[in-house]
């Protein structure tokens, strides 16, 4: 008789179609997964392998069942929460690689424009109303919004940032937060002597032993904003610094036609050379957008590891260009996904993203098979967790990380019949199909309805923004 | 004292934002719009204008309500039901310009294939397992998601179509149908004369004046596949057949490289010259895909009001290339908006194609402007109809129209703040923000209920259809 590891779990998600997004792509039917204290402890399915008969004893409740395992049949697992997926899809919460969550304020304040003019007379002008509390607010609403489509962890880079982290820490949300630095006196912390103190002080506040942070949900990032906007000296300080913490690096390159012309001329090479030359490529780089590089410049990548955050409904509407992500990922280089802002997408669901990056290098590269629907959701789940160094922790559906979980309904109209959940996910579904989401253990949404805000007065305090900002 | 033109109406819709998507894109605030016998017979705003105090008097009732106009205070209107559209958007239906509606039955069955082994090894194969029966369940499976995604008209082509056409008249859907005419026998009419037949057959059933169509909800149209498997004997017969009886012609154009390789091979000119020297060019026709015109072509399409149906993502997920949309609206060319069918897409969702077809010219012609959200919202209704030959009964809210309405919902997260409902509709809805559905008067959908079918029942029928076709 078999001794079972976890007898007693906090929760149990099962009956449904399990897809791990591991390295073997596992997938269980009949699956299930238990967590406890946070930590995924065992994953399976209840009708093959191993594991192949468990079933509930008595009624099914959503507190306090209890499981019994056929190969086991002296242990039982008791469960604190049971979750029925309903012939669902089990997932790993989704992971959203570039962002500027408060942004989510200018939803649809200007569209279809040139970018000069969208950012000179309308972003600018209404970041110029931006205050901490805003930004709070701003960013509870893209918590609400990424938590309702399935994202479970997002990596941002904006103005006051520490607010941003404190809405994601208030709402349960894993994130990856970076105050925007660049040459010129900023809204939130002045002089760029005072944004590195800024910066310090977060990482100080949101480290892992601190009070405030007993999950370790929060992870502060130096986040230089671009090549054109920060001098030599402010990147290498902020590579220093990156290094000293052993934090992710966030940057934008490469991002316009507009600003390689910029480099060239300042500095006459590419914005990925002039990295290079400043020693700022590396395994903890995220390179956002990066649309515009040269042969070498992808050569550069892989050498160093840079990670790519991937935007492709931004980099669309704003008509930048369609990074060459198939040939990246035949390079080795690591592509995460990101819906960018919602000034320039409008919207945060990781499934739309998905969908249109599969889409657009098909046609960009008129072959049907540059990216597949496996390839898409590995970017917005596994590769994602690896751009930003969290792969240990988040990203896949495996025993010892932590439990950062999606249930995806599969009873709808557009989501039948059944023949390949990897499809459905990327190509039928949108966020609006996520019944379920969980961080780090903690059920944050559950059919629908988000557990960790009040998110009526959160919209409500959104629109007494706007109403100031129009 | 002024009279009130009607005073007891159907249905009363208010409290939206109204877009008309008439030929003024009028826009009521707090507006409202009003039904009798299935048509429209009032729209405007309770706030501004002419009837700018509309109030109700006692309490809100779904039925019996009656309604009083402060310019009109003798008068009364008494509405037999009354849906509140709580803030939400009310606007006409979308217009789905090209679908397979039975496809529903290969949704995700074979996706990131070339063209040739996914239609030779996969589609053909199951298509071989179709009944008339089967593309009956799975017609209906896709008006549950068009009605639930706010699709109130769709125009379809495909094998047994009289049965997708019956689909259609069970849930009470708007729809253009063609059974798909081609050289080659066919598993529904077999040889090419019994199609003829066939067609003209569902002409005479399903006629206006018919008994089983009171409410004209089916047009029947004719629907020659394309340059590549029509002959020109079938063409020719196909036009005919189309001027006797004022119908629509609908055919595939330009979709693939290989297909003008092919008519270029075999009658030394491209698809349209060949179509223009056929004498098939007209203002019925509905040219689907379009996507590789010379210059010429399009001057041809302009010179005979040919119509063009765009379906960008099914183009972008088979790799077939970019349509020159933006250059299509500036030589005035109508363009309707497609999904194709869900076998190349794979959703019916509208809403999400408004949103890709805004995205990808953007970045295709690298100019933010090249097609703005209230020109993608034109192509999804107005042009549609336009397209379709329907534009006299539906594709905006007009008074004398039919009463083809939904109603968008606001309050939720990726909706706010709201700046701009165009934007909203484009940039951040899907089709499941759509609350009510109402077709010709009927409401069809409310509250993400479907009233016109078991919509249960039908999806495991089709899931049952699936297992044998797996």
């Amino acid at each position: 008789m078999e001794e079972l590891k976890y007898e007693s779990v906090d929760l149990l998600i099962k009956n449904g179609i399990l897809l791990t997004m591991d390295s073997q792509m596992r997938r269980f039917e009949n699956g299930y997964v238990a967590v406890k204290d946070g930590q995924i402890v065992e994953i399976g399915s209840s009708s093959i392998g191993q594991i192949d008969s468990i079933r509930q004893i008595g009624s099914i409740e959503e507190k306090g069942s209890i499981w019994e395992k056929g190969n086991f049949t002296n242990s039982t697992m008791q469960a604190t929460e049971v979750i029925d997926a309903k012939g669902g899809i089990i997932m790993p919460g989704l992971i959203n690689s570039h962002t500027h969550a408060s942004m989510t304020l200018f939803r649809g304040l200007a569209d279809d424009l040139p970018l000069m003019e969208w950012l000179n007379n309308h972003i600018f002008p209404a970041e110029a109303k931006l205050t901490p509390e805003r930004v709070y607010i701003g960013a509870k609403l893209a918590c609400a919004e990424m938590v309702l489509s399935g994202t479970t962890c997002f990596c941002d880079m904006y103005l006051f940032e520490d607010k941003v982290a404190e809405a994601a820490y208030d709402c349960s949300m894993r994130a990856i937060v970076g105050e925007v630095l660049y040459d010129f006196p900023s809204p939130c912390y002045g002089p760029i002597e005072q944004g590195f103190e800024y910066v310090a002080a977060m990482m100080e506040k949101w480290k892992p032993n601190s009070l405030m942070k007993p999950n370790s949900l929060i992870t502060v990032a130096v986040e230089p904003h671009s090549t054109y906007l920060c001098a030599p000296e402010l990147l290498q300080r902020a590579v220093e610094l990156a290094r000293e913490n052993q934090s992710p690096l966030i940057i934008h390159v490469a991002e316009t036609l507009s600003e390689c012309a910029k480099i060239k001329e300042k500095y006459g090479v590419t914005p990925t050379r002039f990295l290079a030359d400043l020693g700022v490529l590396g395994p903890n780089l995220v390179a956002c957008h990066s649309i515009h590089l040269t042969k070498e410049d992808m050569e550069l990548y892989k050498a160093f590891d840079v990670k790519v955050a991937h935007c492709p409904e931004s980099n669309m509407k704003l008509a930048s260009g369609v990074a060459l992500v198939p040939q990246m990922l035949k390079n080795g280089i690591c592509v995460g996904l990101g819906t960018d802002g919602c000034a320039s997408n409008n919207d945060l669901d990781l499934f739309l993203e998905m969908d249109t990056a599969a889409k657009l290098h098909k046609v960009f590269s008129m072959n049907p098979e540059a990216l597949k629907a496996e390839t898409a959701l590995q970017m917005a789940t596994i590769n994602g967790a690896r751009a930003l160094g969290l792969d240990s922790i988040t990203g896949s559906l495996e025993v010892g990380k932590r439990a950062d979980i999606i249930i995806v309904n599969t009873s709808a109209p557009h989501m039948v019949p059944m023949y390949n959940p990897y499809s459905h996910l990327v190509y039928s579904a949108t966020g609006n199909d996520v019944s379920v989401s969980i961080i780090d253990g903690k059920i944050v949404m559950k059919n629908r309805k988000l557990l960790t805000m009040d998110v009526e007065s959160v919209m409500d305090e959104v629109q007494k923004i706007a109403a100031d900002i129009m």
